[in-house]
């Protein structure tokens, strides 16, 4: 499947997609993003994609995400200039040309919202992001394990209240950005993690935009009658279908602002019988079947609606829908140990060390 | 009595306890910011106390303060070091030169922290405030009503982290900067609202500081033997003693990060009978005697111990304390319609309108 190297408004649909079946579960619903990176396009015309070895050593890249729910956003939705706003800021403060914009996170929201801002700058944007997943804090970033720090930031809301932070860690960003973000009304637009061409080419999960187009288009094509969507998707993703099967009880509860719990299935077909239990928080972050723990985080577990393949999140996930999981191997920079101390299973609460999903 | 002009070390014992009977029940304990500013003044030598009208109308005036719960800070005490990295990362933002320092808030803390960064600087310190009193909320200054933004403003922590604020009201600023200082820990160090001087000779309310000094000399004095203590407080401030008694129940709770409650009183001796009561939200804020209510903000409700004449907060009130209350009329700028929209009874939810206190 070829590459796509310009992105036009219609190809966001796609994209989203793919973003939300990487987004684990996480990662927002895609429809706010994409809104908002197609009208950018439509005003400023196309986006060129590039692979990150195409930057100087020497060029200065940076990110933007939105940060929070994005649910709160759609009722007065954001035309980007706020995202362009924190971009143009920090942009000021390092006091240089900013020379590429970079994806944070691949979920439905943040695979399309750097797109705005690479369509109304003109710059190019790198194919890749800095989890080639979804997770739920500023820090859970490869750039962090480079020693990239997150700081200066912008962040903005959609009133024109804007925060300039410096802080000693990521995680400190993390802590106090979220605080922001929380009284901003739940959702702000971030441009951060300022690096250099050169960091960049070690840090960045490489190619994950494109992937999300791909997976779009999977998708879209085998519904369209060229086969079964779950099947097609696992196989670009070389995924393993780990279950198959309804959901039955969910138990949610709000922790320090995450949405954490757990959702027990009923197998269906060939995994009747079986019994399945899926540990989310945001995103999903542990499965286990019959009992035995299967997959943790890093590694993904992304749901998918059995017939049509679509992505599910967490948020949505409900009595008596029909599921397939898949499971497959996250990004290497994940699996060593100063990955998993950002984002295994550990970090998250749960007592288990991580083993690597094989599929 | 004679205003001081120089400013040394031990002078700050009196200054916070004058700081703490404007506080009027606020403003937090002395201790911390006194001992702050008496180290940098050991440090760095005297502090010159200026009036507003010798700064030069094109002069730049920076207030700092101190945000939050001061008691968080007494077991890792900061050596003022936070509020100068504050003071002068504002500085270079402003890009020019600070002129002078000037204080915030008349309270235990905030009369003295803004010595800290004069004694560290060898700036002025202007003779005056924002508020000729405590008050909960950043917003709350008289430069608010001189249109005098908040931003922007740095705000930091004693562990390294700062945020530069940008904020599209003075309010706004407030819901920010609490937030941030809630994650900091409870405590935070700020330098904001930087003016010229031809606006701080409006906007300031003069004579502050000289005032905190005299209150705290007076009191010492009195205690000395040369008079009844809370009878040489009242006469300085033109204060009316309202009731004398005991107090009896106190209701307390926590909404929305602020103090809130009601204390009543048994009278004593000439006031023996008759009933009291005391509104609190960090300051007392309103004071009904045998049913009726006699002083609300922005007038000036001050607690002092009955004997001593030592400032009660009204988080040291208890059952059983024998105080005599005091009532003083406001800074003439709070008793304007834009005074009373920022401080009057009603922004604090009481459904009474504002009366001016007379004696």
């Amino acid at each position: 499947m070829e590459i796509l190297r310009t992105i036009y408004a219609p190809d966001l649909e796609d994209i989203a997609i793919g973003g939300a079946i990487l987004g684990t579960g996480g990662g927002g619903d895609p429809y706010v993003g994409k809104l908002m990176a197609q009208e950018a396009i439509k005003k400023h015309g196309p986006v060129r994609l590039v692979d990150v070895s195409e930057m100087a050593d020497d060029a200065l890249i940076v990110p933007v995400c939105m940060m929070g729910a994005p649910t709160v956003m759609t009722e007065k939705l954001p035309q980007g200039g706020e995202l362009m706003t924190a971009f143009r800021s920090l942009e000021r403060l390092l006091g240089r040309r900013i020379d590429g914009v970079l994806c944070g996170e691949a979920g439905g929201v943040n695979s399309t919202t750097p797109f705005v801002v690479a369509a109304a700058s003109g710059l190019p944007l790198i194919d890749g992001d800095g989890m080639g997943r979804a997770y739920p804090e500023l820090q859970m970033v490869t750039f962090t394990m480079h020693g990239v720090t997150a700081t200066p930031m912008v962040l903005c809301d959609d009133k024109g209240n804007s925060l300039v932070l410096d802080t000693v860690s990521n995680a400190w960003t993390e802590r106090l950005a979220r605080a922001a973000t929380v009284e901003m009304g739940g959702s702000a637009l971030l441009a951060f993690y300022s690096m250099s061409g050169a960091v960049a080419k070690q840090a960045v999960v490489r190619g994950t935009l494109s992937l999300c187009a791909q997976l779009g288009r999977t998708l879209r094509e085998a519904r369209a009658g060229h086969g079964d969507p779950v099947e097609a998707v696992a196989e670009l993703l070389d995924a393993k279908v780990i279950f198959h099967g309804r959901v039955g009880d969910i138990e949610r509860r709000t922790v320090g602002g995450f949405a954490r719990g757990k959702a027990l299935f009923e197998g269906a077909e060939e995994w009747k019988g079986h019994s399945f239990g899926l540990q989310f928080q945001n995103e999903f972050l542990m499965a286990e079947r019959d009992g035995k723990i299967l997959v943790t985080t890093p590694d993904l577990i992304t749901c998918l609606d059995a017939e049509s393949g679509n992505p599910v999140t967490a948020d949505s996930l409900r009595y008596g829908l029909r599921l397939k999981v898949l499971a497959f191997a996250s990004n290497p920079q994940w699996r060593t140990p100063a990955g998993l101390a950002l984002i295994g299973p550990r970090y998250f609460g749960y007592d288990v060390d991580y083993a690597p999903f094989v599929g």
